[in-house]
């Protein structure tokens, strides 16, 4: 496995203009969203370039949970720019359209389903070189910083989907804890249910030397390539971040410590299933996100309704580890401890339900919406979020457990209410 | 930081033929040792190459504890035969020897002090591209294979130093267990120390952002930036392998649990101190090593006079950590406690001792020879062994805790005798 720089401090960013200099940066595209393009990140950013001389340009466009036709734009305005780095400033959505933007930019005769995941997309390899891209994550969540993915909304199938590949890993990534203290408590809430779940999700994989088929050449093997002794340790490490300070981070903006230490959890979460994979929440979540009726979070200045990717995914958290623990039960009841379980007279059969309690009371405490019906879905809608969790396989082939249509359809039902 | 790549799994390195391919290779120097050459780990890869059709040339002449003579021997070698790739299989004298090849074949007009660690070198930052190196270990303790580090005696000085630098990192360090069934005991005995120490130096490092002068420029900073977030939790996770499974290694050839969580702890403690840095054992160790009189240790077939590596290194840690304690103490204590000592009523003002006597107690259930009376030395000889440690400043600065002279000197009366 490789994994990807990371710098980390308070106030490192005010070296990207350096860092973009030592790259021999003539003219950056600085990528951001209308919300942060006011905020003391961006302004960070901007001073810093300022103060080195750099050109740059500013899209800030970018959608929070993008969608295919935000990825164009972004990729249109990067193919005009003819840029030779870029810096994305922002949560997920901006780091995973700025990826988007740089790879069809350094590939401009390539069709947009070229690289979207098979079997959406056609999955192909990426040959073309990138310019450089220099990360600055928002949020304490996504560990975008640290992948090779972006996600993106499939408006015609109303599905989540991206693009996979270690090519658009961006090149360096910079963990400023101060860009955290102007997160809202739900973002914070949100993005740290995201870190979450990468970090149980990542553990609890099928084992690397379990997947098949095994590919015949080393440089098949897919981005993620299950639990393994690696990716366990960045896992395990993110679980007892989270469990120490989220709760904290949440409720106070001023506890620079948790707050700092979540946006470390967020990248060290990041390179675990970044190379380790996740499986059954964010296979099932991407529906949940794509079928969205009118939910409006709160914190959120959006104009169109969403289902915060962290909040989707941890729905139905509860549910499959309850489904997921009859293999490896004990890394489940392992995950539970560390979450503040008493696990000394627990039964190792019961370590799924145990996981799956000590979820429910951990976001009981955090008031979130009480499962997907508290978000807008019923009964009558799990035959769709079934259809749209089937395409997911590169990351539900990765549950340690197989699953059917009925397996996934009582996984939604188990997750619409949780209290 | 950055990370190198790892690969970890029995039988892994059948795919090295692979691998040479998909980068191009068509001339690769496998460079080991003598001893080596006719053992299972230097079949597999020639088998390997075999397979694959990779035309390959083999030097054998690695000296174990390399010298700056046997470094030039292997450059010459290196240049001569105009590689386009190279594939070092053997503990860290054939790994840095193999770094060093490389670096200087690439560099043909360098001096040999140019790229070697200042003052004794000029230190000069490597700007020429390197040829891919896979590198094959068969010890459990240098985690060279994940390093930017090449270690040589220096014969003129009598004395070890080195260079370091992110460019000679090895490519692809693939880390396949069952290259440590062959390891005869005192080996994986002194290559866990080196893994020990590489773990306790690095958790207990001078902190990242305590280092000065601070670099004006990030591209300045140097390989070794002090212990921070990403290299505490690799240290620490490679001190609780070391804990459970070293004596267990060290005991039983057969214990492959054993040998193969040592074989990973060491690249582990590697990605660790590769980035953290290490500071007393390993400054105070070159002058052990380089001063050598006549001890041959036992297992190690070899014409000349040497203190491995991992016992020059251990000797002196219950005096260094004693010394340092009185920085982050409470970091002293964890680790003692990770090594099995009973903290429940310890006095964090004890710290050092504490784990001065937890590592005293491991070694002598270890059977390790009683300090440095032990293997040559006497109180006559540490003016010359304080005089060897002073050009190792590289590290030594990296002591949580400054040093005088004086206080070497102590360090290494402290180191005589341990039990």
């Amino acid at each position: 496995m490789a994994i990807s720089n990371i710098r980390y401090g308070e106030g490192v960013t005010k070296e990207i203009g350096m860092d973009l200099q030592n790259l021999g940066a003539r003219r950056v595209c600085v990528m951001t969203d209308k919300n942060l393009s006011k905020l003391p990140p961006v302004n960070a950013v901007l001073n810093s370039l300022a103060k080195y001389g750099i050109n740059f340009q500013i899209y800030d466009n970018v959608r929070v949970e993008p969608t295919d036709q935000s990825f164009l734009d972004a990729i249109r305005f990067a193919k005009k720019g003819e840029f030779d780095a870029y810096v994305a400033v922002g949560g997920g959505s901006v780091i995973d359209t700025c990826k988007a933007a740089n790879l069809y930019a350094a590939s401009p005769t390539s069709e947009f389903l070229d690289y979207v995941n098979a079997p959406i997309g056609k999955g192909k390899p990426v040959t073309v070189p990138l310019k450089p891209l220099i990360a600055v994550p928002t949020t304490s969540g996504t560990g975008s910083e640290t992948t090779g993915v972006a996600i993106f909304d499939f408006k015609e199938l109303k599905v989540k989907t991206g693009i996979a590949s270690r090519a658009i890993k961006p090149t360096l990534g910079i963990i400023d804890p101060l860009h955290t203290l102007s997160m809202p408590e739900r973002i914070v809430a949100n993005s740290g249910f995201d870190v979450l779940c990468h970090a149980l999700e990542s553990y609890t994989a099928l084992p690397y030397n379990m997947r098949s088929p095994c590919p015949s050449n080393p440089i098949n093997r897919p981005a993620y390539q299950g639990s393994n002794p690696v990716s366990d340790v960045w896992a395990l490490h993110a679980l007892r971040i989270v469990a120490k300070y989220l709760k904290r981070a949440i409720r106070n903006p001023e506890d620079r410590e948790a707050r700092a230490n979540m946006h470390l959890a967020s990248a060290f979460a990041g390179i675990g299933f970044g190379n380790a994979g996740v499986h059954l929440c964010h296979g099932m979540s991407y529906p949940i996100s794509g079928l969205v009726k009118t939910y409006k979070p709160k914190d959120y200045n959006v104009d169109h309704s969403l289902v915060p990717h962290g909040l989707s995914v941890v729905l139905t958290s509860p549910a499959v580890f309850a489904f997921t623990a009859q293999i490896h039960p004990e890394r489940h009841l392992e995950a539970a401890e560390i979450l503040g379980a008493d696990i000394r007279t627990a039964r190792i059969k019961d370590a799924g339900f145990i996981l799956a309690d000590t979820l429910r009371k951990f976001l009981f405490d955090l008031n979130v919406d009480d499962g997907l019906a508290a978000i807008g879905y019923s009964k009558a809608d799990i035959p769709a979020l079934v259809k749209g969790t089937l395409p997911q396989e590169r990351v539900t082939k990765l549950s340690p457990r197989p699953q059917t249509e009925e397996d996934l359809s009582a996984l939604f039902e188990a997750s619409m209410k949780l209290y």
